[in-house]
């Protein structure tokens, strides 16, 4: 053996060794079948001679957003970040003060806020996301998040990522796979933390698309701003389309955890060759949240997790992560 | 030195060296001032301790596609193929055979084709690149172009692609640049061919995108239907719109040959640090083509090259990259 040969060798163990050989790659997941589905696919898709070989450029893995990676109860933090700039937007805009939803918002009154409509909503995001440019936008985000705590936790938002799937994302970004997020939130909301926070950088965020104009500032540079303009509403069956238009290539594997995410494991099924497709099932109301039909617990609006689900998974395979039983813990916080 | 570190270095000489030291990187490039940019650029941006260096995770170029690095004439590779599915359609579809514009097309008058309004050619492309899944699409666009061929030059479509541009594209590759297509084509189309022709993969192809349908053909398998439906048109200020919404970060280095990459060269040139933007010129009518009012020719309607496009180019510090004055040879095949 040479010397080149010993270094390249030395760094290939240095690479790889750490995830198959010397540690657990996922300590914060119970022994189970959840654990093992995912260990054994990467192990599967990526080790030389194997027969379900996927060949680097195809190891495209997606997962959904909220819920799926971070907390999303009470409510979807976008929209509690769209919530608590209402009266910054009407302090520009007073107008708005004597409409609805706008009152109901500025009431402060939480339980008539959770009967909002989708196009309350959709007109809160309108008036509350758009105006400004994408680096303006940016910056407001991750200026509010640097300070924002979750009510009942107390924590960043950003601290609330599911440890579990943090050791998920990087297990496969260190075996070739290219992770995207396929969310219905916001893509610039998303990215502006998704690399810090994930590790996915901002062309791998898959989303909820509003259209922008592009014009010049009175320097003359050019801008892009944010308009009132929905182009693309990344749930349901819109998935496997947006996967279509950002990527052109199925996905290995997919995660998801609500109705909104059924056809996106299902089109990842679907592919010939070893496919992963797992769901997360909020099940543990002392450590996160428990809600969702599937387990005969009132339909909370946001992460639907149906029966009709959960018969779906069964019938086609895919695997049922359970917050209760399969994570050890839940936030890096969690001891 | 340990044997490690050895090993080390020795991968990078055989990564970097290539590029930088031994071979020139652009060997279809006559000296000037367009190779001594390009050239100068990528040391800039990548030699460490330079203080115009770029992160490899910022490291992007965009390139136009028709034109820029491939022949766009007589016509675009894309509408040829259009116009050549028209009797296979047809054949289904009888009834079409009598409406214009179809019957233009069947009668083979090219002079008549020439006269084609926009409306004309959506209404080709709605029934010749529609109601197919997107892998069938697929499979019969790399079909056409196996055989397929130029009517001048009697060569492959994949075969008429700049191997000068084919040098900056790999030049870029090796010094971790992402390279991205920013086209008005259509993005299946360019997809069939990006990653074997240039080595750029179906995920950095951005593009003209129509609408897909989500279904399940008869065995209940998903499958994405192409739809007569535009959900982006790539074209002008829409280009830097695209680049937002496909990558969320600048450019560094843009390249284009006409008025409608004039937003995207401008977008990355308004960065800050350095940044590259340049335009092909299409001046050389013995080895390729001569067109466009930059040089007092007839506009031909597409890639138009206009004078103010020259002037801006002029006022910005972008780069007009002359095919005669520029490049050694056009094409591989080239002597």
């Amino acid at each position: 053996m040479t010397n080149i040969v010993k270094g390249t060798a030395f760094l290939f163990l240095l690479v790889f060794g750490q995830a198959y050989a010397q540690t657990d790659p996922l300590p914060s997941w119970n022994d189970g079948p959840a654990k093992k589905a995912i260990i054994e696919f990467v192990k599967m898709t990526t080790a030389k001679g194997s027969p379900k070989f996927v060949p680097p450029e195809a190891r495209i893995a997606t997962f959904d957003h909220d819920g799926t990676t971070w907390v999303e109860q009470p409510l979807p933090t976008q929209l509690v970040y769209c919530l608590e700039r209402v009266p910054a937007v009407v302090e520009k805009k007073p107008d708005l003060k004597n409409i609805e939803p706008f009152k109901t918002v500025l009431s402060g009154n939480r339980e008539a806020m959770a009967r909002f409509t989708e196009r309350d909503i959709y007109m809160i995001l309108a008036v509350t996301v758009t105006g400004m440019t994408v680096d303006d936008f940016n910056s407001d985000v991750t200026g509010w998040l640097a300070t924002a705590k979750h009510p009942r936790f107390q924590h960043l938002y950003t601290d609330l990522t599911y440890q579990p799937m943090l050791e998920v994302i990087n297990l496969f970004r260190i075996s070739g796979y290219k992770n995207y997020f396929v969310t219905g939130g916001g893509q610039d909301f998303v990215r502006a933390y998704s690399e810090r926070s994930y590790g996915i950088p901002p062309e791998q965020v898959i989303a909820t698309v509003g259209g922008t104009k592009y014009g010049y500032d009175n320097n003359g540079r050019p801008i892009l701003t944010r308009e009132p303009r929905l182009l693309f509403d990344n749930h349901g069956a819109h998935k496997p389309e947006a996967i279509h238009i950002a990527i052109g290539r199925r996905p290995y594997a997919a995660f998801g955890n609500s109705t909104g995410d059924k056809e996106m494991l299902e089109y990842t099924g679907a592919g010939d060759g070893a496919r992963l497709a797992m769901l997360v099932l909020h099940d543990d109301a002392k450590r996160e949240y428990a809600y969702g039909p599937a387990q005969g617990l009132p339909d909370t609006k946001v992460g639907t997790f149906t029966q009709t689900l959960y018969d779906e998974a069964k019938k086609n395979g895919w695997t049922v992560i359970s917050i209760k039983t399969d994570w050890k813990r839940v936030f890096s916080f969690d001891k």
